[in-house]
């Protein structure tokens, strides 16, 4: 493979799985491409909620608004420029604020391999 | 391991390896943490200059300012909010513009593993 460059008009979202509301995922670099990770732009409407088990190790850089990602342990609020790091297993609620948010993920496998 | 959040305050920064230039490095979750992947941040002073070959797969979010990545086959620019995927393997030369640049990266697996 060769090195590749993405900007989020790159990217097709998708209703992201598990929910019916305005949360969308756009993979730029999947399984279809043979290496190990899956890259893409994540694109939250204002106040809405994710609740899910990762199935993956999940990245999540925003670059946008703002999250927050709370468990049974807590709860951390990230904006533009900060990082959020869900390990494989962890059971999270994520919401977006009133302005919403957009992200870029990495995860490793691929999340959507992982889902089926 | 559990959620956690990381701005770029969080970072120690030290001289990437391969170069005596003003680009550094600062893992946030590494080796150390028993997962599979290095989150960090990336900071490069005006006008620098990175060769190397890649020895994981390498994602890089560009937060501040412009990098350009050449490979035999071309060169890509990156400025805020723009993604580099470099693919294990690549023989990469990485050059930051007059205004440097800040950037988050995602590596599988370890990088400073695979340079040891």
């Amino acid at each position: 493979m060769i090195v590749r460059k993405f900007a989020i008009a790159d990217a097709s979202f998708e209703r992201s799985p598990g929910q019916d509301g305005n949360v969308f995922t756009g993979n730029l670099i999947d399984q279809r491409d043979g290496g190990p990770i899956t890259i893409g732009y994540g694109r939250y409407g204002p106040n809405e909620k994710l609740e899910e088990t990762l199935a993956v190790d999940d990245v999540m850089i925003v670059l946008e608004g703002r999250l927050s990602v709370s468990t049974n342990t807590g709860t951390v609020t990230a904006g533009p420029g900060e990082i959020v790091y869900m390990p494989e297993g962890a059971p999270v609620l994520i919401r977006s604020h009133e302005q919403g948010a957009v992200t870029a993920y990495v995860t490793y496998p691929h999340w959507q391999e992982a889902l089926d």
